[in-house]
């Protein structure tokens, strides 16, 4: 089979990429003391191949087997399966995103919308996804500037990423793109365009994928989510980590057999919409299990607090499960009722996917909000695991950390609740929830795309009489 | 054909029923001029068999057709077919239930439910509502006294309805039943406990049906929708009407194979949610034209003002939008997700039902306050029908009431707007869509209850090493 | 005294008024059945000068007595001696603005706007409000038709209201205001402009009084609030009524010495800010004895139902708490900081005043959903006063409506429950919330102007090392 | 002048506390490199006394100079003007309370409520506190064990601190106490029940104030905030930090002069509510330069990444200024309105202060929500101090990262807003934004008290006519 291992995909990472962590170059992700629990986070998406092929490994006659994650969806229940492989791997990933569900949502999303030489090479592309088993970061935000100026009124050119030199056997590009999530952990990138643009954009209508270990590229690391572990009181910072970057294409060469769009500035919203499409449908599925981390938890420590009987409790309880039972449903159904888009590639329902997504993000922060409720002070003022480590304090902490559950059970249900919502990794949840794979905002105007307003306007139109 | 036509479904509540209506007694509930309008509106669901056989007819060899809202639901497909025939007709009643949906519903959750001679004698019945089309009413909700005390435990018997004698042939029943929809212009009436019921409550755990014209049966019709119609600023209220009543039984005799539950107070709980089940489904899927005439409105409105183009009003917009798409999907996939329940008979999958209930219910006083918001303040102070009706006044109302469409059309909107949102009509919808088919605390409980988060509770056991 | 009483009031209404009502011309306002209802309500601002005179009458040596409602702010301790009157003004008329606070604003504001020949006539108008104890009401509110256009940009010139004609003695108006409450039975009416105005929109810059009996000055009262009274269900709309009108002024004549603005179009904008400042006040006095209905309702009829004791019913009694605790905070704070504007006149806090206003609105269609959820189903299915009176209903109503009080007294809790959220009178007061004295978004628009977020910002960058 | 200087403070703090950190114990406060960020913090409640004595100073003939924050309250202005040093001395301290509000909050509970013996010593102790210039930490929450339990009723009869000995001299204690701010850096601990208490609980109805340095005693400081600063990304935890301790009492000696209560239940709820009726006041007042901040914040951000002109942006700004002004004026309100409590020490209005509180802590998710939503991924995915220090990264960060300023200033401006919002410190304010000086559930139980409903409830009474 052609599927690699975690190994051999932790063994690709070695290369001359450019990367910086702390204001430092990286000379090895993989041997990094912190970067490498991104590198065994994203090796999950491996993993899984080993015990649960029947979700994660596809294959064909052509192509023999291969990772299910590039399957490209052509019923409905690709769809469904796509979903619950999705779902899966990040239940492994503690609800958070692990790697090849991006970068194959915008392989999928490419050939729904490029054409002509563009559309051959993401063809190709795609095949080699198949054969070599890649591991992709997509770089979509460019990095903007004046959010009220379009790229080409920036006062500096390379606010968004754009086409600096072209001949026959390549492009050059420059500027810089941000949030690519996984670029450091990546064998290669998939850049797309950010939005669409305008006819005087031509230059930044540009989509192609390089190597991560390309010339000119560089990588600088957030440290957002950096610090040395503690396994008792922060359970998903100590074991998860995502690592995104601000992504330098410092007049980098593409060559013509890589790039997907070049220059058509008509193609640009497409090309961006057509990844969202699909990337938001992950979205709803890989969060389902921060979902239930949430409603889980909150049932654990209400329980740890011994308050599950109060009315105000029990009232919460309830308005988490009909949060989480939207999602899901939401998400379920987008699958259910897909349909085919372009060059028969399927895609979800969007104003389902993006209702979904709109009801995950905008619950995100009362859920959140209920679980620090429900929890109490000691998410701020509880200890840590070198107190928990120390024999001496440690009976302390057991006898007076006690509640409806022994001290070191309601300590520890306590930790994965602050890790939730009070600590650093708290606060990049949030951020996510807002943001990652669109902001609230560009919800609401899918929504209103999507939805499909017309019998209603005309019902009402009826029963009014005009 | 065994289905009867709307002309047969009047002709038959002709008979001695015992209805009063604004403090006197209706002689003739069809002939009645505001109570037609009632009629009127429930006579939807007959002649929906004629234009809509294909939604609103069955057969089988052994029935012959018979009406389809008394279908058994036996598959998934069963429970979808019945939600698109109850949002048809809910179409043609403007949002509001129109009867024979609430029958049908008490039907399935009698035969799901009740043991014995009561189940032989809800066959029974079930075949009596093929063969003779009935029109059903069901009486439910007891009149309750002090909510803190159970129906034993009352100052006065009575104020739940009990059995105060019983023979071999029958059983005698007193006290009363309110919010009983569809009481005054029904053939029957189906009558079921409450709610979960103590040892001490025996005489109180009854189901029957009877005749509306039953001796000792006296409804007492409520006057909130009473007035005259005005159909150029009500289009709603002058064309719909539900008659709602306080139904007595005095003394009533109940032929024993007319008796569902006599006496065992361990099956009034399940007998009461057996047809909650259903009847929420009901709910969710006869409130979708509702639903649709808001959004329609809403569009209608805003466009008529000229407003369409500002932020506020395209994010009001988008919400109507989110809130109707969670709705109708999770009504859809409650039928796409049913499963089999007690003897054979199919239920749509209560989670979903009822999250879905909880969120069309608890985001109605938003949607109706956008609504509100998005007219202006003309709901409270524009004119009326008979302003409009005078030629000499027809024309200033013409000249000024114009927006950014002709002022006829501007009004008329309007009218629907208020009729929707600021008339006795608009305060009826917002009380049902809080109490109707359950209160919100009731979907929450059920919603709590429902959930099944033993999953996710392990799941965030597991993340936090517990 | 120069104080007129409510007899003195009634009789200044009979003149030669052009007003009609559902279709037909009314000639004798005081006289007729419904709209004498609306009399008996803003009579309630002249007999209250009679039981409280420390609230409502003011006197100098140079006026003698005067209504308390026209005296000029010129302290902080006069802004919280107005708010205490119109609070017990509104609280006679269970919570509605009653009619001298809407003509007193519009006088204020005037006096702080104007300039020249219009200041002296505003001045000259002041005096014979003093003097004639006149009831005013205004006009601001043009019918605007398409909202997304200007004055002079609509298709129709007369959209808003503008001045077609100019002499040495007077000018001359044409074009409609909407929204005008107590126009059918004030003694004059002031005009006001509605919104700021640009240059090309000199005409339509104009603000005067004139007698309502002016010739060419026509009313069409709503029907809104039209039908029978029916007090045991409907204790609020059988008692208490607004009148609202469309107001066409047909080429209306206005001699100069009452016109207040005549072309200036720089000062459209601050004289109808200049009003909505003092407005918005009264707005956020006179509804706190609404608040107050809605509290007290919530509590009695939480008691009747005999469900005081559950936990969701305490946690919503307590938010309702909150809400009516802030407004009337908000409130009392808004004229403790008061301060000096133009030539004189105080005014209060604007921030505060917008602030207030702003919870109030957001709040009621919240409080009004609690007030529903505590009440149940009866408020839509409940009997009628005709009921009521009928000897043989009566005992069935009382025996099965009783609940944890007797069933009058539930009943009639219920009934005004009702009338405040569920009735055309209920819908009324939703629509006056979210639009009357100012939308939503126009609060918003104030508090946003009105909050001096410099020293904030100068913190955040202080802070933040910038 | 008896005050001290923030040098006196910090060489007090040199003694033989017992305090551990991160699992070890510390053996200068002081000198330690994190926690001397804590003593840096509180050391501006001395150093204001300093440059702004106006506020923090206060002197009688007998007394001669002393710390304002000890000041009993006697009159409306003392409690504003408490109001303004706290909220001075939080402003200083970056939005977070600083250390001698909660002591004297405290104090003033106390003098209010103990009686007998303990009220002299209460008195004593307070004239301490004036003489010495003391700082006093709080311990109030018992680490109580199983919520659903009384303190006797718990396992350990040690879940709730208690009183074990008792002789002429002294009485002994054993228990902890958790969430206790400022106790490894404070001179003395108040120790405070934590709640009302039955005939039953009499052992732990007990309040007194011992030196941190008594044997017997020992703090365990959470490690929350722990963490090398990085004054580039993180503004604010850089510089600001408070020690929260589970603070054990291993049978400590208490002589008696410094106990204020001695097992008598019936007191132990007035205590405990006699400090939270101050330190809710403490709380609304040092939350305002933390709403400030937000607020600046917000509008920062959205002008460096150039979007102040989108319509959501004013809208969300708009809302934040309402709950801005709405806690604000609350707070200010309730000093106006304070009246005199128990032995002629005034006490604030605590209804408004409850609801000032809650609208703060209700509106705080949403508050950090929308600083999420306003400032973009950037939060999670920027760059940190170490790559701004590398002079070869730098340049590319203020290339790439410009907006509408330029990118140094945006980073620091997104520096402060993911410190408030998406940072473990953010995760800390949102957990006593929630938690501290009590919870959403204790402020609505208050609001309930605190509200005279009986007019509203009357006034509603006589409108139904019951």
């Amino acid at each position: 089979m052609t599927l690699r291992t975690a190994a051999e995909y932790r063994a690709g990472l070695s290369d001359r990429r450019n990367v910086f962590y702390q204001g430092e170059r990286v000379k090895d992700v993989v041997g990094h003391p912190e970067l490498a629990l991104a590198v065994d986070h994203s090796a999950l998406c491996f993993s899984i191949a080993e015990d649960r092929p029947d979700l994660a490994v596809r294959s064909t006659f052509e192509t023999g087997d291969y990772s299910a994650f590039y399957h490209l969806p052509g019923t409905s229940e690709d769809l469904s399966a796509r979903g619950r492989l999705i779902e899966e791997v990040s239940r492994r990933g503690a609800g958070t995103i692990v790697l090849k569900e991006v970068g194959s949502d915008a392989v999928f999303g490419l050939l729904r919308t490029v054409r002509g030489a563009g559309l051959e090479a993401a063809r190709a592309f795609h095949r080699r996804c198949l054969d070599e088993d890649l591991a992709l970061a997509v770089a979509q935000s460019d990095v903007k500037g004046h959010r009220a100026l379009g790229p080409s009124e920036q006062d500096d050119p390379d606010l968004y990423l754009r086409i600096v030199a072209s001949d026959t056997d390549s492009i050059t590009v420059r500027g810089a793109k941000t949030h690519t999530s996984f670029s450091a952990n990546a064998d290669e990138i998939v850049v797309l365009p950010t939005r669409a643009m305008g006819p005087g954009d031509a230059a930044y209508a540009v989509s192609f994928a390089v190597p991560v270990d390309t010339p000119g590229l560089s990588l600088y690391v957030s440290p957002h989510l950096s610090g040395e572990p503690d396994d008792f009181s922060r359970p998903l910072s100590s074991t998860h980590k995502l690592l995104e970057s601000l992504t330098v294409f410092d007049d980098v060469r593409v060559p013509r057999d890589r790039v997907f769009l070049d220059g058509d500035p008509t193609l640009a919203g497409p090309v961006a919409i057509g990844f969202v499409d699909y990337h938001r449908f992950t979205a709803i599925n890989y969060k389902l299990p921060l979902i239930d981390l949430i409603v889980g938890a909150a049932h654990l420590v209400a329980e740890a607090n011994g308050i599950t009987r109060a009315g105000h409790v029990r009232d919460k309880l309830a308005r988490l499960s009909a949060w989480a039972a939207t999602v899901r449903g939401l998400a379920e159904l987008s699958a259910l009722k897909a349909r085919e888009g372009e060059h028969g590639v399927w895609m979800p329902d969007p104003l389902l996917v993006n209702t979904a997504k709109y009801t995950f993000a905008h619950g995100y922060s009362e859920a959140s909000a209920t679980l620090v409720d429900l929890a109490g002070g000691l998410l701020a003022t509880g200890p840590g695991g070198r107190d928990w480590a120390n024999p001496e304090i440690r009976p302390v902490l057991e006898k007076y950390y006690a509640g409806a559950v022994p001290g070191e059970q309601r300590l520890r249900i306590l930790g994965l609740v602050a890790d939730l919502t009070a600590s650093a990794y708290g606060g990049y949840q949030s951020v996510l929830a807002t943001h990652a794979e669109g902001s609230l905002e560009a919800e609401k105007l899918q929504i209103a795309r999507a939805h499909d307003t017309g019998p209603a306007i005309d019902y009402a139109r009826t029963v009014a009489g005009v």
